[in-house]
């Protein structure tokens, strides 16, 4: 059998280790083991999301027009329904998004260390990806890649996830008006609930963006302030031909009928999303205390996470050590990167972490 | 900005009608709206199923190796786990191996009418899609045109959707002993359960098919007769060589944290499901009894579905008919024929539409 000559260059893409395996591996009991690698909501989902859940309904497709949902954010977002596209997961509208402009010699642009999906989606449709020099997002480099390369698509993560910095709303209008109407340009706003909390600069408003850059989708996910990153639901706001193009590659009853029920749910509890972000910014200053106690570069984040990088710290042997002792973290290498990125967990947890940090520096 | 030329050419999936809608259009009552349309199970979710669920666990990630649930489907099959990919529905699977095998000038090779998905995810690849002459699966119908066109993939489904009628195991074997191990040979066993019950000699074993035809992937599903239409959990068995393949173009986390709880318990009902499917074929024998007494035409079916099609009744309006009443089955007219199928549904669904039916007949 002749598999497409694509996979050849193929590395799937690495996930956090789950709890499971850390079990199965080394033995440690479920209950005490942290894990801190995902970028999860540690204080879970709304207990308003969890008791609407109706099971009953696990034997039924759902909705397939996920009217409701759409509805919910077209309200939340000031858009109209048919300005969203539904994912399972964000991640899911990145590979629509390469898979509608697809054709030989796709190119993309992204950032020197950044969402590997974006890459990894690329290389699936066997489109060139470009990164920029810089590892975080300088768009000075980003608007010469774009006028050397010509690139298809443009992501910009705004924050950027594994770093953590966030470009601020005018600098990203700024670079949009030198690109052409041709050029898609993925604004992914998976974390933004957070950096709009920090920072009113860095707040994306995606109606504005989708009406003054009718090439720009934005993507929001569920995952992350919305706690329900095991049901995999994201969104997409764009201007009405690109969500047509892009319901063309969605295949039907692509989130399950609970994730539904639970994202509908999820978005009308702000309060909930509201109350987890200001704990996650209180819990983040002790990481952040702790670096500068202990002489540890980190990156300051808009995010629920902190990327620590340090000549003081080898990143594998510390994630190795930390993972002996039940504490599962993301580890940076596989980007290329002496660093690692800790989700910023529940005050006990960072208590556990840091203390744990702590030892092994003291080894 | 220029969508894929493939994009074109492409409708999308016509999912059966959602409860929600008819709600929404006929202002029914949503208890008094019987949805069969889309093969559920009428009989829901096993209460083990139901009970089993930690809802607690929305937030987090999905052990995204499927351990456990690979375990369970490599012990019920007897194959081993790394004979195993886990879908988003069977339907995702299919998009795996196109996507695996994709080429200029793929072409895929299917029966006269079947399973929508095969041709619309080969279309969004661009593949051409071949179909037989005749609706039903014809064997010597697929040799001729494999012989002719040599399709890379061949889809056989067994039972078929949406007609319902099944190959038996002895007559795939003959064909496959004909086929070049370079074609993909998909068997696509979603209603496969159902064909066990009824007819051992239409009964597939997916280990016994992948030693000795090791290019087929078996495909099975939790959507039918496990009652989880609505969690999206598929399965595809095949030679390691061939998941390997579909393991790169699988996402991270393509299914839910829920529905990996959900499958790995359903998995362990088969009660259930024993008495579910048993149920199914008592029903059936009413709607057959119905077509005999009314001289309607109806295709003997080994899945949890009966087709009629018959000149006496003109199917989009009788379906018309029926939504107007709060009944929802699946028209066929845009699969070019008058004909409709209904899901067998439980005993007092099954009374009213066999009511409905007949008051449509008479007026």
């Amino acid at each position: 059998m002749h598999f497409t000559r694509v996979l050849q260059h193929i590395t799937s893409y690495e996930a956090g280790k789950p709890i499971e395996l850390v079990v199965r591996e080394y033995g440690i009991k479920r209950e005490d083991i942290i894990k801190l690698a995902s970028n999860e909501n540690p204080y879970g989902t709304s207990p308003k999301v969890l008791q609407s859940i109706q099971l009953e309904a696990m034997s039924l497709y759902p909705d397939d027009s996920y009217y409701e949902l759409k509805d919910g954010l077209a309200a939340h977002y000031g858009v109209d329904s048919q300005n969203i596209v539904i994912g399972s997961g964000s991640d899911q509208i990145i590979e629509f998004c390469i898979h509608a402009l697809h054709k030989e010699g796709l190119k993309i642009l992204h950032a020197g260390v950044t969402f590997a999906m974006y890459g990894i989606y690329a290389k699936l449709y066997g489109a060139e990806v470009i990164k920029t020099p810089d590892n975080a997002h300088n768009l000075a480099q980003f608007l010469e890649s774009y006028q050397t390369h010509k690139p298809d698509i443009i992501f910009l993560c705004v924050p950027n996830n594994p770093l953590g910095e966030c470009l601020e709303s005018k600098q990203i209008e700024d670079f949009l008006a030198q690109i052409s109407p041709d050029t898609l340009v993925v604004i992914d706003g998976a974390y933004q609930e957070y950096a709009t909390y920090k920072d009113s600069a860095r707040s994306i408003n995606p109606s504005h963006f989708i009406t003054t850059y009718p090439n720009v989708i934005y993507l929001g996910t569920f995952s992350k302030a919305y706690g329900l990153g095991g049901m995999r639901v994201g969104y997409g706001i764009a201007q009405k031909d690109i969500i047509t193009a892009l319901h063309k590659v969605r295949p039907p009853f692509n989130i399950t009928t609970l994730s539904l029920q639970a994202a509908i749910q999820a978005l009308k509890d702000q309060e909930f999303i509201h109350s987890c972000i200001q704990k996650n910014f209180e819990e983040m200053a002790r990481y952040e205390k702790f670096a500068k106690d202990h002489a540890i570069e980190y990156i300051p984040s808009y995010t629920n996470f902190i990327t620590y990088h340090s000549d003081k710290i080898q990143s594998s042997k510390c994630c190795q050590w930390l993972l002996e002792r039940g504490i599962i973290v993301r580890d940076l290498a596989s980007y290329g990167l002496n660093a690692f990125r800790i989700t910023i967990g529940t005050k006990e947890q960072n208590t556990r972490v840091l203390a744990c940090i702590q030892q092994y520096l003291e080894q």
